[in-house]
């Protein structure tokens, strides 16, 4: 069992906004594992339980989206025993809505966990959790992307 | 390592639950671990890093609440090797603010993790993550606390 470095959580991570920036559910696909208790709680809307359901929220937004960028700061990981990792981390996004560019702050806790790959024997780190809530009196940091 | 079940993670998700209906810090003071990495994020508020900012976050809120009250609904639990829990649940909260009653509803990750307590060598699920964000449309169930 490989050691895993913060940096590779924190990689992994990323990967997840890249796939959301992406809007292609063919990305998103591979970040998540595909299991029936996988959680995803977008901000300000419901809770989704279950691949299924989670594929489908992400399908919606991915269709009602016409972009959205993602700086992630604040980024902080906790790793346990080389099998789960959660990452906290401030969302700051510019997105467009309605041709109007808009920033927003969302906080997120994402939860990863250690999958063993048996066709070539390797892990990887899929996404079981979720969870953005919106930012009160968001002020965005002085970048843009 | 004595195996946990389910049910001793429900039991302790509701033991803060009851920390935080009594409004008593001391109570809040043995649910969580007194860590500089725990993380807590209060609905519609900023995020609290270590325990010394967690801390003095339920001061603030046990000082200006004058009762509140929780039924948790769909608390779903996820264990990781004995070591970590998460659970996912919904707060359905009664609370008063300036003399009116209000019912509102919170989504929550809470993360538990396992500690050895050297002392009497037995173990005892500490929260190091409380994330809660509020509900869109939210509909109390039909039950009262």
């Amino acid at each position: 069992m490989s050691k895993i470095t913060e940096q590779t959580i924190q990689d992994i991570n990323i990967q997840f906004y890249k796939a959301f920036e992406s809007l292609s559910l063919e990305r998103m696909e591979q970040v998540w594992k595909h299991s029936d208790d996988v959680v995803c709680v977008h901000p300000g809307w419901d809770l989704f339980r279950g691949w299924t359901a989670v594929r489908e929220s992400w399908m919606t937004i991915f269709q009602n989206t016409e972009r959205i960028q993602f700086i992630i700061t604040n980024a902080k990981v906790r790793a346990f025993e080389n099998i789960v990792a959660v990452v906290v981390c401030l969302e700051n996004i510019e997105t467009i809505i309605n041709q109007d560019k808009i920033r927003i702050g969302a906080i997120a806790t994402n939860i990863f966990e250690r999958q063993r790959i048996v066709r070539n024997d390797e892990d990887e780190w899929l996404m079981i959790h979720h969870h953005g809530s919106p930012v009160s009196n968001y002020m965005p940091p002085n970048v843009s992307v």
